[in-house]
């Protein structure tokens, strides 16, 4: 079968087609023949080496990926041929909080990821996919559309009619906005492209802000939510971001980080969280429930996710030096298969 | 200035327009203008004398109004004249969980009620009405509105995507479907009527139930929910129903009583919870943070509260006697002024 | 090796000694040599038919036991040769909220028990014992530790300086009472023997009450609380007890059932659980992670479970019937090897 | 009757002892004959001005103290003459979340404090004494003692058998080594002095750590927590703390910061956060529930806090002076009156 693998550290240019033999699944396991992969900023990560990859053999990338079960395991009992599904980030955290056992052996990273024509994954890793999505759309949920959810419903615990703060069009953002508006949130927005924005406001934004032509944005964020601030920012990084994330956050509010576009600066000072009452939480994707809810959730409300651009298999390179550019809105594809 | 009164336990033909002096504000409380009053069961239960009331006096009745504030006590930092206001159904009841304390002096039954042109309320018994009400929307917030979002949202605990099962189409139950569909959640409802059925289906009842014709309807229930049942049963009460609502509900899930429409039968087995690892909570209607909450979602989603009927001021024993037969579909209002 | 086995229905005459083939564990499984099983009222159940056994063929019966490590299959890695392991009472619920999958396989009822000289389950259905404790011990906490961890700190929610009500001195209404104790928490106990009274509160607890002299004891519960109730009952089933339990309970208070000892009696009135914001919360014993945090917590506070008496495995029959009859005070334990 | 009153920025030898009128409580107000005050490291942060005070007026300084009612107003209905009292740090902020209106007031910086011999604040300022207390240990409830109950218990939630780090032999920390001891947590505390270590496990520390022989003081608590690490830690500040306070914490946890002692160097990095999903979480004292729910599990577990050294009125300046120098372990006393 086809596949694409990369030596962690040597970059873009380091992402090779190869041939590899086709997986038999052992009798936990399920033979999913993949259909779609979405690109996450942690794929750019594992191919530059500043991720958590501790091996220095190839590695097939990517962590998000959907498709349809072309083969079972003896064992399993929960999915049969036919069934379209997508993987979960972790293969081994099923539910509650996360370990560092649950946390080991990240598609794409520290275990061989998505980007191929078939991957053999245990059961407890696969969620059916909503009916009315297709493989493209589906391969989104996995790493943002789950890391969204887990960052405003499991560790923000948000409530209907909350506000959240958005920062950029990037994957997770835009999946925060669908959810946010499915949910009855109040969402806003940034980036520095009035276009965007546009397009932000017709999924549903409540209110939008261009951070070129405002760049003291937490001080607009307070002025649209009566001088409270937000209940939740989800803050993807970026230079001196964080900052302005704490001081747009209502009191008892929570700036949930996920890392990501370029680090965050030095100038966070944590007395800010004290008198606000504020908290700052990490969040490290999700686990199965999660991705079960998630799913459930987009199938009630018949969310699609947002695809900037798909590309084809053979242009996998593409794909990710059109994400290292930083000019989509929402998340972007390939295709993998006929 | 005028007003209605009734001794608990004389019925709808006990309710007398009475002339009163107009109240003062105390230093902490606000004067409010009433337009509009909604009814709940329980007004009914306070005329009938199978509500908890303590006094033989004369009493104003009724629990939910609105209006506009005409004066402002000299303590008084949160309002002034001139904002549109809801009463709170406890006024005590500020925040946390209830006490007897905190559930004291419910209005229309412990303290005098709306159904007068104009009351005095201590500031934290008020809650401003979403800009996009009219006070005959907005007069249905304080009981049944607060009713069902403390059920779904407070006690029920439900997160986006979560199933509700909601009985009949009163006032409650119209209220947690509105909740329901703004909230991304999925609704079940019932009727015996197919006509209230459809209209059920426009505000977004994902699938609809004729208890007449499908006396058995927890099966089908259970049906729809590829046999998981739902997250939630909004219960009101009625012969036979609690057993059902049970076993409609799924593992670990919740039938939330709230009461009213006529009694439960006796036929429950509690046993039935264990294996289910079920839970049945009393909702005792809610404190003035979940109204805030409540009026918030209300204000970000733009629901608008499904009034079946208005009746003027004049009318009240009719308006009692319309909720009494049973055949509304949300609720039952009355205006109050010119 | 040697077991013993049971037709469920046959009742206690039919615990029948038998050889069986030794296990061998499969690739995930772990092998225990079985020390000392605890009983539960729940064993009397399945003897008499009672309790959801799907199957007519013997069956290994009893949930709970405790020993150390034999043999390990190929894919273990939580645990070694010379490891001291309880079981889980469900083999396949591991972590969060229960559904009937994770439910399925109950040991000593769905599927065969401890009640055998070895016994080989999956790693995930097993948790180490602490160190301070014997395998007799350490045979009392999957099902009756686990029942009162959950009442208590899962669904009942109790912080610390909380309140709770136990009924009588049976093996979870004392691992109740010890529970509470080292978690901080105010325990008041019943039964109608003065003298097991006198030993409860040797144990920890802070008022007692003596359910024959005192049969109101509902008032005395209040009295004791200064009138505001417990927070928390656990009931644990008894003629005309769930009446008392719900007005023993607190605002807003849990009152949480785990059945047993000889069901409901049918005076149960829910319109009492909505004045009061009160909720009855069925208990399924418990998943792994609460195996694995009471046993965690039982280490750290250096919790003896109290054992009233233990048996031979010769004498099987024998602690059966004594715990039918009623008379103990903490758990009974059968010794299995030599 | 006499207090002391301090400009906020003068120092401590601003403090002054003045002659005051007595105040005379207001309708909803109770008059608290003041006996004993405690000390908090903000009382330093007022004096020296670095602490958020609004006026430039003389302020009568200190959040803390206990006494007892010798009149109230009309509409009191909680409290009568005679009761012990102990004062809410933040009196407007009795349930619920913080809001900045709620937080506004407090004691000894926006409004005056209790460094006087007699007091009127609002009934709901007031929480009763548990009964073992005297009025000296009572008043080191409201800040030290209910910042460390809301860490551990209402932000951290924290539940039985969960693991702690408390980081020296300060007020809170020595408040957080009592709690979490009478609540069956496990707790392991830091200090540079062994004598005070050695009273910490008298205490109940399950482990201690002298941070002037053991530097990398993390990598111990992640050996003595079989590498897990900590579910809280209670962050007081300090050079270089936060960075091992982060490496200190388990995945999932949480690094509660209080602030205080000498600010937060700026070698924190946010990224931490991510891959352990770890929270940091300001907590800025605590609301009136949390401070009734200190003094019921007070009262339940016979806790005494933890006095260092009582200070007579006329020695307000050593007191202050003696908190300053940091050598004390647990709480600073001044008594008022005779």
């Amino acid at each position: 079968m086809k596949a694409y693998q990369i030596v962690s550290g040597t970059s873009i240019a380091g992402l090779e087609p190869v041939e590899r033999a086709a997986p038999t699944p052992a009798p936990h396991e399920v033979l999913v023949r993949v259909r779609a992969v979405s690109l996450n900023y942690r794929d750019l990560m594992v191919a530059r080496g500043n991720y958590m990859v501790s091996r220095n053999e190839p590695l097939v990338p990517c962590s998000d990926g959907a498709g349809d079960v072309i083969a079972v395991g003896s064992e399993v009992s929960g999915f049969k041929v036919g069934d379209r599904v997508i993987g979960t980030f972790f293969p081994h955290w099923v539910d509650g909080a996360p370990t560092p056992q649950k946390a080991a052996g990240a598609l794409g990273a520290e275990a061989d990821g998505m980007l191929a024509e078939q991957v053999a994954l245990p059961e407890s890793a696969l969620v059916r996919i909503p009916d009315h999505l297709d493989y493209v759309e589906a391969a989104t949920l996995p790493c943002a559309g789950v890391t969204a959810w887990n960052a405003l419903f499991v560790e923000g615990r948000l409530k209907p009619g909350d506000s959240v703060l958005l920062l950029g069009t990037g994957g997770v953002s835009i999946w925060g906005l669908q959810l946010a508006k499915a949910a009855g949130l109040q969402a806003i927005i940034t980036s520095s492209s009035d276009e965007k924005l546009v397009r932000a406001r017709e999924l549903g934004a409540a209110a939008t802000l261009n951070y070129r032509t405002t760049p003291e944005w937490q001080d607009e964020v307070r002025r649209l939510t009566d001088d409270r601030g937000v209940d939740l920012v989800l803050e993807v990084g970026g230079q001196g971001t964080l900052k302005r994330s704490v001081a747009s956050t209502a009191m008892g509010g929570t700036v949930a980080i996920i890392g990501g576009v370029s680090g965050f600066g030095g100038e966070f000072e944590p007395f800010a969280l004290i008198g606000g009452a504020k908290r700052l939480s990490g969040i490290f994707v999700g686990n199965r429930t999660m991705t079960e809810d998630l799913a459930r959730f987009v199938g009630v409300t018949g969310i699609r996710p947002v695809v900037d651009r798909v590309f084809d298999f053979t242009q996998a390179r593409d794909a990710y030096a059109y994400l290292d550019a930083g000019r989509h809105f929402g998340k972007v594809v390939i295709t993998v298969g006929d």
